[in-house]
């Protein structure tokens, strides 16, 4: 079987040279343990965090020549574990290989692989709307307390967390506007239903920014930081609120970046406008979150673009676009295998 | 009269060079105008705001030539108007100035000069313990929604609203952490009661701060921004709270300082810790705090340093020595005058 490892630290934005395939033995399942083949990979970019040199935050951090880590659905092949049998699906974070072992009573504060039901929605989902980026963009839109008529604004758009928490905010009255870079994207962002939507590409972003929050900015939905989140300071409005679900602008930094410093911006904001900041991760949301997306999905109320490259070894490929640009919508997928 | 007015916009920390003393006529009260003559002037740092060449936030901005703006404790010389009368004491924002002439009916948002009961406690209190450094100690105390036995570490601890902060988080339960700058000021704290204190300007400020909260950080009441909050950042809680008050380390510059940029901190710190930030200024928190603060002076729950220097044209070097460094402890004030 192929399997993908990291092969140098990355140094910025990760590069697909940083990673490297292997050839290895499919494993075998031991004593309580399942052996899953997998279906579908996430492309997270949270997973940057696991591949600096430096271990700057949390429990992920890889050594060279480990497995690069990823969300994953699989198939239960072989199992040797009684909550197990083949042919469930499982949603867990297995990595970037094509089958693995898992021993479910080891598992960390995720709890063990969690089971889908295929008939509820298309698997892939899991990775999505129904997994991590929908509870994110759920949990991350209840920090705002959104009052109907508000103005929110959405960096990073059009990706997995973006597409769902835009879609999110208008369900709560909310009039919705996204941040991404591309014409391509903000026409999607208006086809997802967004009210308005600014390319930060664009020589002009203030300026369109401006005109798709003509009452300004009431609550800032953040997954980048960076120069997006400058010019949405300065088109906030008193008492705004703003969740920090991500700040890819960021990943390839250590507590530095170049200069200059701006965090007198970030002062001046909040005792200018009295704007609150919480951090809010997917982790944090639970069940609930899931309960109500699926409710929206079949109520159609939100939809959920996926966009799926074929093939484990696109992997890397796949990894180093969300950092550098790519014209994908919605959650990016590599499809591994079809299901047996 | 003696007035005070600004002779070159400030770059980076004010010196007494950037004020010059003016000889004008004592003014003339008009109709429904009151005479007011200082007594008190209020070094506050807040007022740095006013003295950039660019007006950067706010309604505070000065003209070269423009008398000085500040809190003050004035006696009322002769009115116009029927709600003053000779002899009352009133607090306003008249400016460095030894006499100013005041029209009640045209106040700003702050509302007319707040008439004080000498009887209560000194009149020189009006500007801080029981005006806006107290306020923005009491509101800001509130923001962070301390749990008992949860540690508290506040930035400016030495400072009118830091040595303030400190003993009102005490009253809420906590341990109360102070950050000064000197082992005068750190001492000082430790004698008004302060559970715990870190000199910043120490070589071993970190391994300062961390015996002084062995459990970490719970809440952060901020008054500086810069160097010191990067360090108690690293030593914050999961599910902590920070309520930024002031950001003395920042008011010299625009929305950019000196590199490197810091921003990747704080998403750092934000993301790892679920931290919440909340900007607070003292001219929300209305008569509720001084009602609070005024109960426990009477209880003496409350101690409120002050320190004094004596004539009005003392005030430019105790301005510029609140950015540049002093060794005074709690509210800085300029005596200009005795009441008649």
């Amino acid at each position: 079987m192929k399997q993908i490892v990291l092969a140098s630290y990355a140094k910025g934005n990760p590069r697909p040279s940083d990673f490297r395939v292997e050839e290895v033995p499919i494993p075998t399942a031991g004593e309580r343990e399942i052996l899953l083949r997998t279906l579908w990979l996430a492309v997270d970019p949270l997973f940057r965090f696991a591949i600096d040199e430096v271990r700057l935050s949390g429990a992920l951090h890889l050594q060279l020549g480990d497995v690069m880590v990823g969300a994953t659905v699989s198939e239960v092949i072989a199992s040797n574990h009684p909550d197990y049998k083949p042919g469930d699906v499982v949603e867990g974070r297995t990595g970037w290989r094509e089958y693995a072992v898992v021993a479910p009573d080891q598992a960390d504060y995720r709890g063990p692989p969690r089971k889908l039901d295929p008939s509820l929605a298309p698997v892939s989902t899991a990775l999505g709307v129904l997994g991590m980026p929908g509870q994110t963009a759920h949990g991350g839109i209840e920090t705002l307390r959104i009052k109907p008529g508000e103005t929110v604004a959405i960096s990073a758009a059009a990706g997995a967390v973006g597409s769902i928490a835009g879609q999110i905010a208008k369900i709560h009255g909310a009039r919705a506007v996204g941040i991404a870079g591309g014409a391509g994207k903000v026409q999607a962002l208006l086809d997802l239903g967004f009210d308005g939507a600014a390319d930060y590409k664009a020589p002009d972003f203030a300026a369109q920014l401006k005109a798709a929050a003509p009452n300004g900015i009431d609550c800032y939905f953040d997954n980048t930081g960076g120069d997006v989140t400058l010019e949405v300071f300065k088109q906030l409005n008193r008492g705004s609120r703003m969740a920090m679900c991500g700040y890819i602008a960021y990943y390839g930094m250590g507590y530095e970046g170049p200069g200059p410093d701006h965090m007198p911006a970030l002062y001046r904001t909040i005792m200018g406008t009295g704007l609150e900041i919480r951090g809010f991760a997917g982790f944090m949301a639970g069940q609930k979150a899931l309960d109500d997306i699926a409710g929206w999905i079949s109520d159609g109320k939100l939809t959920y673009p996926e966009a799926v490259v074929e093939g484990i070894e696109a992997a890397p490929q796949a990894f180093a676009s969300v950092f550098s640009g790519h014209d994908f919508v919605g959650k990016l997928l590599v499809k591994v295998a079809e299901p047996a």
